[in-house]
């Protein structure tokens, strides 16, 4: 498979408006990407590739994370089954954060709580500030307990 | 206006599964923010929150940032015109990230280069990996030089 090869980032103007990916991770070596049902354009996911895991999904095409709860390299869907395939990786404007537009496999969630996106629940805004968050999926796609087991919770306090 | 609080982060269901809001900031007092468009689901940029950048978003019901370059609270579109008008916003199962679906005024632009996205640039994945980024949008929505004259250009190197 192709390397991706990761450039130097020698101007403000290549970074912004060449053609040649030079990502910038922050200090803790991370970088945000955000995950997008390419079918629906919902917001499936937040995650953190460090390097490893942004050449292993421009490599592979399969969604790879850094997991911050577990500090490791994380291709998503390994346990679950529900691996995202990419349909196409964006990158911004200064190369510090990726998009994806994935297809979910199996039951097309991603969210370890059991639903399909993470932002599963609305924030209320304008003269409803302050209200109770809404939920906006009915029922979770699947059992949790049944897909992680014992493996422990990656929300932290 | 109502004043949203943020509570106590008491335990991990409460958190994923509860209708209270208690964000959780980052070591540098920042949580991400993922801005959609409304219309046509796709992701215009990756922005940060602090505290009162939240509770401002949440109340105006209009986006409101951090300037990680700037270091300063920063309503968006204050100097372009281009304010976004939260549709929507969704937190997700940890509560340390945020998801704004945003109506953008006047151009429709969000990225500072002229662009409506700031991912304007498609990176090979798979067989075609390693080869040049591929600009998904043919021009700019707005000229930069005009709008922002001689401010500073926020991408750092």
């Amino acid at each position: 498979m192709p390397h991706p090869e990761f450039h130097p980032r020698r101007s403000v103007e290549e970074v912004e408006e060449g053609t040649v990916l030079a990502p910038k991770f922050g200090p803790d070596g991370l970088l945000p990407c955000i995950t997008t049902d390419a079918a629906t354009g919902n917001v499936l996911m937040l995650g953190w590739m460090n390097d490893a895991a942004l050449r292993l999904t421009l490599q592979t095409g399969e969604a790879h994370y850094f997991s911050r709860a577990r500090l490791t390299l994380w291709h998503k869907g390994a346990t679950s089954g529900l691996v995202q395939q990419v349909i196409e990786a964006r990158i911004d404007d200064d190369q510090d954060a990726i998009w994806l537009r994935v297809a979910v496999a199996g039951s097309g969630a991603s969210c370890h709580v059991g639903y399909r996106s993470c932002f599963y629940r609305a924030v209320p805004t304008g003269a409803d500030a302050g209200g109770p968050l809404r939920f906006r999926e009915d029922a979770k796609s699947f059992d949790p307990t049944l897909v992680y087991a014992d493996a422990p919770n990656p929300t932290q306090l």
